[in-house]
């Protein structure tokens, strides 16, 4: 059963919506047809023939052998969701297997986003009916997990929004460097009355201590590129015309390195570092519980109300967006 | 046995306060009749009129029923002792069983002090006589764990010195922001002779990493706003106008978000965050074994007889003072 | 068997020894008679005289019995050999039983060089046939293990390049302070084809979280002083002329604490931030390994022909000519 929206407003949420009893029946909010509100570009009205599951949304990009551009590009948000997750499995195999490359670079050809939060379209089953991934976890933390541990490096470019699955991608990766004009990271969960799935409260707290961490988690507000650079939660920021050179350098100055000494002192570096898989687990566990509880189902429509998926202001405001959601 | 301070000059030290005999006797300095040398305010006259025992040290304001504040008011220098232990555990478990509450921020109306270091003034069996807390520990690291693992975000607004139980109370809550002009965070003790009792040892390295909570626990000095953010001790320090405005905004932001998502978020965050309880439980025994010590117990008097306790300026610029003890 | 250099060259690569063949027989690059490009001071001319297993490289200036001084002092470059390791080991014996000692310095008296990377001129097997030190790993990162754990407090002054062993030892020590001009940092191993065998994937990532730690060790970049205060690589960076007065007052002041109460707050903060004994072995052993393999004996090697260990501009700038190795 899906719910859909008003074809002329891409509005799903109806007031009966709302009733707890319907929220049972629905544990994710429906809403398909969406209406592109971003200007489109040529690009994206070609994706737009294609149904969600088939449209790529990932471009490798083979720059040598030893290393990797992987380009989100799923306008007008890169929202992630259910059907991202086989492409990006794709993805993460090829990373771990391959037996030359070195070094990968995930970066967005989205302006005003790197990736930014799951999509709440799709019924929760397309999500939850997902088979597990090779560490047994689900397919989405299973990715996040493997691509801390493959034996290539890993590194994010951060311009635009890094929210949610964004971010917790960014902080699965082995280094982070953002714009510091351009990037905003966050963590918007609690705000809306759920726990994120993809272990920021495994990985925060190791990165930047206890307090900075329940402070982006609690808070769920917008990190600029200052403060993620001061808190740790990327390594450094740089103004935006020296971001692309600087991680261009440093990814070809580390292609050029051997391959099994990069592995061999990663999984060292793994060892003091890196949450164990269950604990990960755990918090996915949460987050699928958490966001199918009213209280989340409630805060989750009024943003849909608003916008969220649909409206540029409000993915772009996002943190603004999730404080106007406070309980009476 | 109690030794009594000249009531003329509030110094307990005696030189036979100071030979190992007595020493051995007397686990704790004993003064009482402290003389208050700062200026009286009109509240702090009405204090003295009760026993330190019955006199409210902390006032819990509901601001609304999901945010707290919790002010220490015990001039003229917010110490924290035996007699303070009580009123907090009855704050804490309030804090821990309210259904409706979600964040509570814990300040100062004391010029100067957000609190500070333990009273040394009642015997030390005042404390260590104290009834085990929930947790199985001595009742004062039983609160600071308890703060910890409370289902609701704790926020330490430090304008003035958190020294000693001050700073372990703030390492103990959640977040803590600090005015750039008016803070300054210690721990003194090793300064003076003997181990911190409150968790530091566990909370700072986790925090900062291992070398800068060495210099804060072994170099015993007064760290100021700029330095306690550029190390971690605090999440932020601001200009001291900013600041009120700052961490309201952020406790009445969280206040209006789910109370589940909250609790369950943090106690993901705790697992990869937080010392286990016998970890602290081993610092509040080194600091009982090592507060017993005659070099720490002539330290203590020295510093006594400087006027600590009394004189505004001893505890004022603490850092320096216990500077001055080195031994010979 | 020991390959000789030119004597007029001081370069002992020749081409037969980069084939795999002669790799395998040669576990470790083998110059003597190296020639010291850099210009002799007179005790530099007076230390030519001794062999090196016996010529002094590091002094001891006991400032007053609490406190000491220990003085890297092996121009032109500071390295650390097998020959290094017996001395430093009485060092650090005396350092774990001195009853009076309370605080140790580590400086440098050679311009340019705190300490640097190990020493490729000997085989192998003068490093690998060492006898195990008291805590059963090799003396190497025996030695580190013992100053991280001794009862008083070390404190790393760097001025000029700590690379490798030198950054390695810098992290072993409780605290490091670094000169904002002067200091470079860096782990150099992985962009010369090996593992890092003193600890730094065990160190930096619980100093710095995982993602700055993996850009020192992977990237295996010059650090400058400003960028190691950001990460936490040192606790801070002073302008070069504040350097040496911050330290000495720093140590000066710990140096009239009580011993037992610095020992036993050491002791837990140990507890939460010291990496256990076998993970500090599994990097040395990883080392060990990767170091005979083709690849860094191949990239050692042409490091060795630019002037490695002989031409101070190749030492300075290890960073750079690093990364000239670059695989085709």
């Amino acid at each position: 059963m899906k719910i859909r929206p008003h074809r002329s407003t891409g509005i799903a949420i109806s007031s009966t919506f709302l009733t707890a009893a319907t929220l049972l029946m629905l544990p994710a909010l429906a809403l398909s047809g969406q209406t592109i509100v971003a200007e489109k570009t040529d690009r994206a009205a070609d994706n737009k023939a294609q149904p969600d599951s088939e449209r790529p949304q990932i471009r490798v990009e083979k720059r040598t052998p030893a290393y990797w551009r992987v380009t989100f590009d799923n306008p007008p948000f890169n929202i992630f969701g259910p059907e991202t997750i086989p492409q990006m499995e794709k993805v993460v195999a090829e990373i771990e297997t391959d037996p030359d490359l070195k070094v990968v670079v995930f970066d967005s050809a989205v302006p005003g986003f790197f990736l930014t939060h799951y999509n709440f379209t799709p019924p929760l089953a397309e999500s939850t009916g997902l088979p597990s991934g090779r560490t047994g976890l689900h397919p989405l933390p299973d990715m996040l997990v493997r691509i801390s541990k493959a034996p290539v490096v890993s590194i994010a470019l951060i311009r635009g929004r890094a929210t949610g699955v964004g971010s917790e991608l960014a902080l699965a990766s082995d280094m982070r460097f953002a714009s510091r004009e351009k990037a905003i990271l966050s963590q918007w969960e609690v705000g809306s009355g759920f726990v994120p799935g993809g272990g920021p409260m495994a990985r925060l707290p190791r990165l930047m201590g206890r307090g900075r961490a329940l402070e982006v988690l609690l808070g769920s507000d917008d990190v600029n590129g200052d403060l993620a650079e001061e808190y740790g939660y990327v390594n450094r920021s740089f103004d935006d015309d020296r971001l692309d050179p600087f991680v261009d350098a440093l990814a070809t100055r580390i292609s050029g390195f051997d391959r099994q000494a990069i592995a061999d002192t990663k999984r060292l570096v793994d060892f003091a570092s890196l949450p164990s898989d269950p604990e990960i687990g755990a918090g996915w566990d949460a987050f699928i519980s958490s966001v199918q509880r009213p209280v989340a189902q409630q805060k989750i429509g009024r943003l849909m109300e608003m916008g969220l998926q649909t409206n540029p202001d409000i993915e772009t405001r996002l943190g603004h967006y999730t404080g106007t959601l406070a309980e009476k």
